[in-house]
């Protein structure tokens, strides 16, 4: 498969990138938004292509048509305000679900997060970003694509383990990044995972083995 | 048909619930979020129930119990952050929407904004409330309610004429807010008005022509 990465210079996104890059399996098109980002991947031998998820929708398709699935994992980040949430994390995700919709990409992962569908849950001082996750995942949900929707925990830098817990409904937890930018890997042909929305912590299984069961 | 009005103390709120309590056809229940709002509605013989659109589902479905359909037209309005805007506008809308679905409330109107449907028409000092309308109106649209949701133009204090033009695609426009009450007043019952979206701003057609047309 030929992966378009949404977020391709965030925490996840740059390590997904490299496993991309080094599969034997797949291969990347990282989006970028500015030129000095496309730089420094094109240097790395990284396929990049120049949108925004401020831009249109049309723009979007353009950057990923050809592949043949999409990662979303972009994110405004906390040093923005709640208007970029609005913007990126809501709008960026539903243009990227139009994008997919039009370009004719049927697979779509989404990096969502923890408990996002269940409000019960959510953090109070982090609300709004939670309900920007949660109508993004449910628009994903009720589109056409072959959907996955991972729900990662508290994101830790330190090193991957290789082993997962994922199931529909897990109220706390953490896991390293790079479980997260392996998981995403692993999910993009497994079947089991296709429209499918689950929690993703740290845990006992190997990513394979915990993809199965969701 | 008995009407829950969700935003009962918003401009548009206040006229529409003036409306239905003087109709012979509805009656009026008003969600307030303090008690002084209750008191001064009850002082007028309308009838009040108090809830929170930061509260549950559940409590709105509560509250919203043993009416007939439900309006919203609430908004966290130009003052607050878009914090509120994510969690009143959007997940307030959200909320609403599935409480009326617990409630078996089958009729719901929502009040959203002209063009809310078409990213390329939204004024671009308030991309952010545009998103949140737009995705609201995308939650009820894929829901399983008889909707209708209005997309009033720029909403003016000026008093009603009764005339208004109602379109799917008005790019441009202006409504006194009383006429906006008297097209929700009037699309309650109206089915043409069933499962549609349509801008709506002053214009030539009497209401009731101007809903026969959407």
């Amino acid at each position: 498969m030929k992966v378009f990465v949404v977020g391709s210079n965030g925490q996840i996104g740059q390590r997904l990138i490299q496993l991309l890059k080094d599969s034997k399996e797949h291969t990347v098109r990282a989006m970028v938004r500015k030129e000095e980002q496309a730089e420094s991947f094109e240097k790395e031998g990284v396929e990049t292509v120049l949108a925004d998820l401020e831009g249109t929708v049309d723009s979007i398709a353009a950057a990923a048509m050809g592949c043949d699935a999409i990662v979303f994992t972009a994110g405004s980040g906390g040093k923005t305000g709640d208007d970029k949430t609005l913007l990126i994390d809501l709008d960026g995700a539903g243009k990227t679900i139009e994008a997919a919709e039009k370009a004719g990409i049927d697979r779509f992962i989404m990096v969502s997060a923890i408990q996002a569908n269940n409000r019960e849950s959510w953090h109070e001082n982090i609300l709004p970003y939670y309900a920007a996750k949660h109508y993004a995942d449910r628009v994903l949900e009720s589109s056409s694509l072959t959907y996955t929707i991972m729900r990662p925990g508290i994101l830790l830098n330190e090193p991957g383990t290789g082993k997962v817990y994922a199931a529909e409904n897990i109220t706390y937890g953490s896991i390293p990044r790079e479980d997260v930018a392996l998981a995403i890997l692993a999910a993009l042909n497994e079947r089991h995972t296709y429209k499918r929305a689950f929690d993703l912590i740290a845990g006992d299984d190997s990513i394979p083995d915990a993809l199965q069961k969701v």
